[in-house]
């Protein structure tokens, strides 16, 4: 993977529910304070191209196979890094990611079920980078789903998925993140928001005076 | 590759302009009166899915990255083979495609330059199965160009291309049927649309005698 130049590179992740566009929007903040310039994402999706393959995906009325699903990931994936994220790295932006390539792992590696060694070989060549740092959001599924599921409005084709779907994700993004502690920082999401913030945002802070 | 258990496979491929459609329908009367069910597809596209990949991919205002148009086209192929193609040969039906993953090698590899390699991989696992017989239309890129355009309409993303692009294409068709003689049957597309019709029954018709 390559470095991300003079930028910074953090994505969230978490499963349903974990509370990401409230961390997302409190990184922001703290991180536009801090000086930088900060470019939001989200996966998939993120560029015009990466939209549409977005409602691809997400429309419930798609019966997407488990190798599609992961080649339109990772094609929105390639799509999002050349066309935006490496472009406000190389510029020096703080890139704040909802979702990425750990996405992927979780998702349709331990929730369908795919070969990991597979989403590592595109990894390689269609994303080619990682993040420097990522929050790991972690509630457990039920406690997730509720929430999810009391904000309202139709669920997409993922978040249709069963409870046990939910729990393999759970254990894939865990296991990711006891792999690699130094990128990774594992919230407990299951506090309420303002404890969440308060832990990320100590975080972020710790994480920025030791680089 | 698995095999195509008892149907038969036959794909179609060449450049802008070679013919594909008065030959696909040629075929398709020819194994009808052979007593076969007939299920057509085309490439991109074929599943409600796959049709929505292919919008991205050909809008000519999309700006799609090399990376990205390779793992859309095998997004499609991987609902196509899974959805269509494996279960109409399942039950013996001849499954006649306008383009199959040849055309990834021949575009993505030869044209935009990807690794051959890369190409293999997503062959393996994503598609997973290999035509029994191929077509290769073959014309001269000026010839097809000239054919293909004045058709009229607009040029999607990638009739939009330079001339060398097409070299590069019909450069690895080429390869590929000269490396495949048993599977690849290559049609002067040059001909009059009448001598080609000829041609491919012919060839057609001493395949299915041969097997």
């Amino acid at each position: 993977m390559s470095p991300s130049d003079s930028g910074l590179f953090i994505s969230i992740e978490g499963g349903e529910g974990a509370g990401k566009s409230t961390v997302i929007a409190a990184l922001s903040d703290l991180l536009s304070a801090d000086g930088r310039e900060v470019v939001l994402t989200r996966e998939p999706g993120g560029t015009p191209e990466g939209e549409a393959i977005r409602a691809v995906l997400l429309d419930p009325g798609n019966h997407v196979v488990p190798e599609a699903e992961l080649l339109l990931m990772f094609a929105a994936r390639a799509q999002l890094v050349r066309r935006l994220i490496r472009p406000a790295l190389a510029r020096g932006a703080a890139v704040v990611a909802d979702r990425f390539t750990d996405a992927s792992y979780a998702y349709q590696g331990g929730g369908r079920g795919l070969e990991m060694g597979r989403i590592a070989e595109l990894e390689r060549w269609a994303a080619g980078i990682r993040p420097d740092l990522t929050f790991l959001l972690d509630v457990g599924v039920a406690q997730g789903l509720a929430r999810a599921r009391s904000r309202g409005g139709e669920p997409d084709r993922i978040e249709r998925e069963r409870e046990d779907f939910f729990e393999r994700v759970r254990a894939v993004y865990l296991a990711r993140a006891a792999a690699e502690p130094a990128r990774f920082r594992v919230i407990d999401a299951s506090q309420p928001a303002d404890a969440v913030q308060s832990a990320v945002r100590a975080a972020l802070t710790e994480w920025l005076r030791s680089r």
